[in-house]
């Protein structure tokens, strides 16, 4: 499938890289090509500019939130919670309209430091803030609940483990499970939470997030739900 | 050790049964003890009264917050968010000066309906709260992310899952692992996330607890860390 990738940062690398490699036509898609591709600095992880990262995936290519989307079957959202809905609305509604939007994205406020706090929840969730902003989407809440490399393969952390899912669509829900599936996540750690207000429950698994993060000293975990008689 | 447990609904009586039966002396509190004990009608969830719970248990005592505070080395609060507060008020404060908290408590707002928001969450929490109104006592908050019958009873679910637990008192939070052990929780699945401040983060997990208990149909199930290398 054609797929466009919000976001030049850790996750749209990812999850762009990884798209490619299981046989997708993968655009990432950024507000200004050429401002993107003429920055040299590591980001705050040490991770290498984006520009690198590209010349290094020669089958992915670079556009515009707008060229990006209208080349594209599927949008992953992978921008910073903050900057989802602008880069939304750069894509052009008529690019977006009918298309699955598979959104990655968290709210979180870096704005008072470490640890962050979010945008937006409780009463209220990006993902939702996101669907009713362009109806015409079929949003799926995926991913948003672990370390960007841990998204395209779950191996990295062993046994079994969870990646949830939120959306009003069931058959963007089955698109997404295949494409989860081909990124190595087997059904039974799939769980499908609901439609998208049960994306208020995934995003504000942040809060605990960095603080397991803080306290393992290592991003390379996950949320598993044991069930009892399972 | 003699024990205070305030609140009479399924988790004080889960949490006062188990500390009677590995040896504490235990006292349940109430607002108005003539009350509680008066009340026939079974809860929202069909469990019976406190007062046909109490006469199964007679090891157990009841009394008003004051009295049972009053003869404690430990609170364990067990009331509705909501009302922790004034519950802690009513002990007094000579009775909890110096004293260990187990705040088991969770900050739900049902007044909208289900499933339930929080009442203060992001930037605060319930624990928090409790800690900045009662300075003089050791709060740790721990087994809030559970199934009452499960937090003093592990094997319920099969295999590891995990209890959090955060606190400004190191001697405070090793008294507590001690309590959790004693319910049969092992070390490796006890994770000390920090101070009180982190339990934001556990607090916030209620919203995906009540839709994975909806999804499930069944209140037995917990969450477990996978941590590679681990």
């Amino acid at each position: 499938m054609n797929i466009a990738v919000f976001g030049t940062g850790t996750v749209g690398q990812s999850l762009a890289g990884r798209l490619s490699e299981v046989g997708h036509k993968v655009v990432v898609g950024t507000r200004n090509v050429s401002d993107t591709l003429s920055r040299t600095e590591k980001d705050g992880y040490g991770n290498p500019p984006f520009g690198v990262w590209l010349q290094a995936h020669p089958f992915v290519e670079a556009g515009t939130f707008e060229q990006a989307a209208a080349k594209s079957d599927i949008i992953v959202n992978c921008t910073m919670g903050h900057a989802s809905i602008d880069a939304l609305n750069g894509a052009g509604a008529d690019n977006l309209k009918g298309k699955v939007l598979i959104d990655i994205a968290n709210p979180l406020d870096f704005s008072k430091g470490f640890p962050p706090s979010l945008l937006v929840c409780n009463t209220d969730s990006l993902g939702e803030q996101i669907q009713n902003a362009f109806p015409e989407l079929k949003v799926v809440k995926t991913l948003n609940t672990m370390n960007a490399w841990l998204m395209v393969n779950p191996a990295l952390v062993p046994g079994d483990h969870t990646v949830f899912m939120s959306g009003n669509d069931a058959d963007a829900k089955d698109m997404v499970k295949g494409i989860l599936n081909s990124f190595g996540w087997e059904n039974h750690n799939i769980f499908d939470l609901g439609d998208i207000t049960t994306a208020r429950g995934t995003e504000m698994l942040l809060p605990i997030w960095v603080r397991l993060y803080g306290a393992l000293q290592s991003p390379m975990f996950n949320f598993h739900i044991n069930v009892a008689g399972k």
